[in-house]
């Protein structure tokens, strides 16, 4: 069994953010010369996910927009407001919003590629942004 | 370390629907002669799920009506609709509820067993169906 | 390749809880004295969650009330109640706060270890509880 990792620094410009990272998770597999196996993706930070999508800018939109709604960075319906923020933290909703998302993908590599879907695209959704996270990359098999 | 691939094709009936697939993901689990390792079973579209919970009609029904208040067909907490509709499509929530239900799951095979507790199941959920599509397996290990 | 499976049994003393099972994993991971692979820690129960997150007590009582919106024990946007309770059944909204939360992770084993960010730490998240349940740690690689 071989094994490949690899950590992607990001920094994203915007507070909330999706980014396309498919050529990158690629590029690794097959810096990695593993041909069947599988791939962890995962962002290393508690308030941004990895989840696979469609790339279309409308949709994109429409994600943060509902999340919004699921999470709101102002909770109204919580008067009190997140109690994670008498840490002095402001970022409650992130946390709640990387929940909806999700941390991380396994994805299945045959013949040295993402074994994908038609649509399938890997992205990185930011929710507490404008500084440094990284994404974790592990690459398995043989 | 062996691998073993499979793609599964399914069709269903309705435009959501819930379907056990365990069977099918241990009948490849046994195919594939891997005793100890991982599989990993995933949704090849962005617009369905797999899953694991309990086989109970109830509970397949309320699943689906919970995810139509959490991620309406028809957004009336958002007026002007979803943006991925400017596309032509008209799935913007079968994207969002797929979301909630998640992609794929990983399982630790046993003894050449999906290596469940008692009430665990996998399924598909298909949130726009009515036409042809893939499910992955893929097993690792030894 | 190398495998190594450990049930973690736990018991709840609230029905719905979050803790803390990070050293626990990472104790696996040393007894497996795997140093390059994956991790995969999961809920073997429908009704109960395995997720990454803060320790952070603020958040945690934070989830449990957001969770408690998004899927209520009472649901009163569903009127006539969870179908899956003519089963006999109460638990109908653990079934759906896990599934928001999740039932499983995979992580990273890098030089031994968990290969986490500096917040990450993993928990067994109970919606259901007072009972005596188990999580499974599958661990694969070299």
């Amino acid at each position: 069994m071989k094994s490949h990792t690899k950590y992607l620094e990001i920094n994203t410009e915007k507070e909330r953010e999706i980014i396309n990272i498919t050529d990158k998770v690629q590029d690794e597999i097959t810096n990695s010369r593993i041909k069947e196996g599988l791939v962890l993706v995962n962002s290393m930070h508690i308030t941004s996910s990895v989840f696979i999508n469609d790339e279309e800018s409308g949709l994109k939109q429409d994600f943060l927009e509902w999340l919004e709604q699921l999470a709101p960075y102002k909770p109204f319906q919580y008067p009190k407001g997140y109690l994670h923020h008498r840490t002095g933290e402001t970022n409650g909703d992130a946390h709640l919003k990387r929940t909806i998302m999700g941390r991380e993908v396994v994805c299945a590599v045959t013949k040295g590629k993402l074994d994908f879907g038609p649509w399938e695209q890997i992205f990185y959704g930011e929710f507490d942004g404008k500084r440094r996270k990284r994404i974790l990359i592990k690459i398995i098999g043989e």
